[in-house]
């Protein structure tokens, strides 16, 4: 029931869920794919039988069934793939068999960039009534405060894919007190005063430094006596470098056997990396994300 | 089936086993609880219960049902426990609502330190036939090169408990790639060489830097085509920090409903550290390990 007068914002709780709202978007979306692997093809293939997306490839033969770009290697087939964006030939990249190092390399250089790059890996947890993201595992090692403000305005974005109007931010550390021998509670607690200080320009509830567990566990919280504020579970969680953030999205996928979906943000549109090891359906609801993004950075 | 001549080694699969095989040992097992919040004393009842170990405790007031020492504050309720064990009138100690920190600090610079102090946790997982050993996310914000020798050597005593006789330590990054960007690509590369070459008395097959994802799946070891000096997955994950080794166990526990226990190593006698979030199980299962440990240390 809606109160008069007001909106109630139901943020998308699911994987199920976020399929659905993209496949709601009349628009065409159209995505080149990058050196493909089999579960890339895979992905274009379900995706086009879906309606979801449109692909094209750039790849050393012609993939059957779909437009391909021909060319000697992975290098020149992104380079071709950022041209098609620029061009306006189609929405998005979606990387295949490269290597995330070059691809990052190349594609941070190229005229996509309209702002910091930073990834967010979403997380469909069993028995959680929400999705969680959680950045940046991907591009910068050691981001610096300023870094990692940036890091925090595309996770923004990524919760307003989400339909999320006032995410959560829970800024991880190893310690909820300020100590000088970890410097991730250092910037955590900066970080937070710049947002209680109004200074940052970004619709969040942020708070650091926190744990993991306090960030996700009421019950937690609860023990330690630490008064957030926000109640947890978190809707972001921003670890303090690349590695931490890599390790417990791998902890969770691979001890956990939790779903992910990845993309890539600062560029004109949200691009589709995914990691390797990742299955075709993760693939298809990152392109989902991708998707639906391209609406919610136009408005 | 024994083989004539040879000895077939069976590993512990699972904390049901690890609680079997330390309930097996006849001699009294004495631990004395620092400061106990409910979750300690509920521990120490069901041990008690179980004929596991037998409880002292030090506190501001007296526990019910067990011998307690009255001391103003948790600083000298650990003195007044550490002092015990040198007394040897109990065999070890578990931490209650003490801070880390603290606790850490007094007991480091106490006579109980035979080594390099690190910490182990260990992960029941669901569907996996074998017990994880992750360290180290409590004690060394950034160990150095030497220190994480050490650190790899207590998780093979860990490991030793758990009747593995040769584990499989991964070492983990973020990158399988050496480059000057991850520096744990670089010591992890270093330590792999110099076991290598036999120059660490350690017996452990250690390989790195892994992912966490490589660690653990052959899967993903084959797509991403790393060919590894042992089978995922690894016995023993060796973070490159404290946080990222946090982040892990935390994403586990919180994310992945994965059980978990924790000793400390290094001392005359492993000390049971968990986490204030941790549950009496396993806290039982912590001490399980310090006290089969007793054996594999004396021996």
């Amino acid at each position: 029931m809606l109160l008069k007068g007001s909106w109630i914002y139901m943020s998308i709780k699911c994987f199920a869920e976020l399929k659905q709202k993209a496949l709601e978007i009349n628009e065409q979306f159209k995505v080149v794919g990058i050196w493909p692997d089999v579960e890339t093809i895979k992905t274009a293939e379900q995706a086009k039988n879906i309606g979801l997306a449109d692909f094209t490839f750039v790849f050393h033969e012609k993939i059957p069934g779909f437009p391909t770009i021909v060319v000697p290697n992975p290098q020149i087939a992104l380079e071709t793939g950022i041209d098609l964006v620029i061009r306006n030939e189609v929405d998005t990249l979606m990387k295949g068999l490269i290597n995330t190092s070059l691809f990052l390399k190349v594609l941070i250089k190229s005229k996509l960039i309209k702002g910091w790059v930073s990834h967010t890996s979403v997380l469909e947890i069993p028995n959680l009534d929400k999705l969680i993201i959680v950045t940046d595992g991907t591009v910068t090692p050691n981001p610096s405060i300023e870094q990692k403000i940036e890091i925090i305005k595309n996770a923004v974005l990524c919760a307003k894919v989400l339909e999320i109007t006032m995410p959560k931010v829970a800024l991880l550390s190893a310690n909820e007190w300020i100590t000088p021998n970890l410097s991730s509670t250092y910037d955590a607690a900066l970080i937070t005063k710049m947002f209680e200080r109004g200074q940052i320009e970004c619709e969040a509830l942020v708070d650091g430094p926190v744990s993991v567990d306090l960030a996700l566990s009421e019950k937690s919280a609860l023990k330690k006596r630490v008064a957030l504020r926000f109640d947890p579970p978190a809707d972001i969680l921003m670890a303090p470098d690349l590695e931490s953030a890599a390790f417990l999205i791998k902890s969770a996928v691979y001890i956990g056997k939790v779903s992910v979906a990845g993309v890539l943000w600062g560029m004109m549109s949200p691009v589709v990396l995914t990691s390797r090891s990742d299955n075709c359906g993760s693939r298809v609801i990152s392109l989902c994300i991708a998707k639906i993004a391209r609406g919610v950075i136009d408005s």
